[in-house]
């Protein structure tokens, strides 16, 4: 396997992996954003919209809306640190350039897709097959790196 | 140090990483089970399952067999994850394959036992200490990483 | 650049990511410390404290102090381990030792104001700023990431 397919290849996991992690990074600010227009906060200091101490306490609760992007982002957390860490040992293993942006794109896709499907509840399999596509990727590669680096 | 040791505990890293990154994805798959088998939903349009609009609002409930397994794949998410951050720099310290082994056995080891303790609910200290071997293990290799690659 | 400016912001890199991922876990035994002088346990098996069985069903039960830790150790997960991929992947671009200092200290210094800032419950915007210089830092990072390295 030549140098250069090896180095296009890591150059290639460091745009997807940057690109799916600045994704995942999305999902704070957005949970902040259903927080303040939904007025439920996790915390009593964060509720200084509120006028008067009776206020202050109701905007201490739970609402379906903040939890869903919640839900969305530790799902995120369970898939996109998978991808990651594999998707680095796999791209060490030196695969051929074009199957590596195939996979890395597949994943990147699927998660985008996911994302949109979980935050505007659409009506599934939407998000459950985005969710398997970005699992079948993580395990293919997760295959690679142990048919290619094992050593139990 | 001679760069076929390092190679050596650089694969062993990728391959008891991986194992331990797929331990951690099957706790996915395994909370499906057991939403599906306890009839417990995060959200309404996983529900189709239920045949009448009351059943399927009585499915977006909390089942405490789903919560434990959540917690268990929570643990693992706090735990695996700066295993593996902190077990990459190590590999990269160039420590002596037989003791990076070891390390990578033993916090493996703990985190299989740690889930069958969690999941099946064994009573204590069984799932305590299996927690603490693998705490001790990345304590271990991020004590290695400091005192060898320190620069503040 | 220099081989060796490359090397120093890698060790430079592996001693911040080790604190900081080291932070991160400190939050495990607080949360515990917290669940035992609460007495509020998340699973049956773990509240063997309890004298009789009606006290130890009493003491699986969430506590407000517990949450706080939980919900800080959640935000680090969110955070510190995006700054840990990304800034793996900056580490390798090949910037200056002064800059990529700053910017890890930065992080570091601002998750431990955060993390203070949380678990003592200090008043806004504490907390919401420490959280926006430790976002900003990331984002930087990717940044230099996805302009020298990209390959789509």
């Amino acid at each position: 396997m030549a140098h250069t397919i090896n180095t296009d290849v890591f150059l290639a996991f460091s745009t997807y992996a940057t690109i799916v992690i600045l994704k995942m990074m999305f999902m704070a600010p957005l949970t902040g954003y259903f927080r303040v227009t939904r007025r439920a906060f996790a915390n009593p200091e964060d509720t200084h919209m509120g006028k008067t101490p009776e206020e202050k306490k109701r905007m201490v609760r739970v609402n379906e809306d903040v939890e869903r992007v919640r839900r969305c982002h530790q799902n995120d957390l369970e898939n996109i640190i998978p991808f990651v860490v594999i998707g680095l040992l796999y791209a060490l293993t030196g695969p051929e350039l074009s199957t590596a942006l195939l996979l890395f794109r597949l994943f990147v896709g699927s998660r985008f897709i996911h994302t949109v499907s979980y935050v505007m509840a659409l009506p599934q399999p939407s998000r459950g097959l985005s969710w398997m596509v970005g699992m079948a990727v993580t395990f293919c590669m997760a295959y690679r790196v142990l048919t290619t680096a094992l050593l139990l």
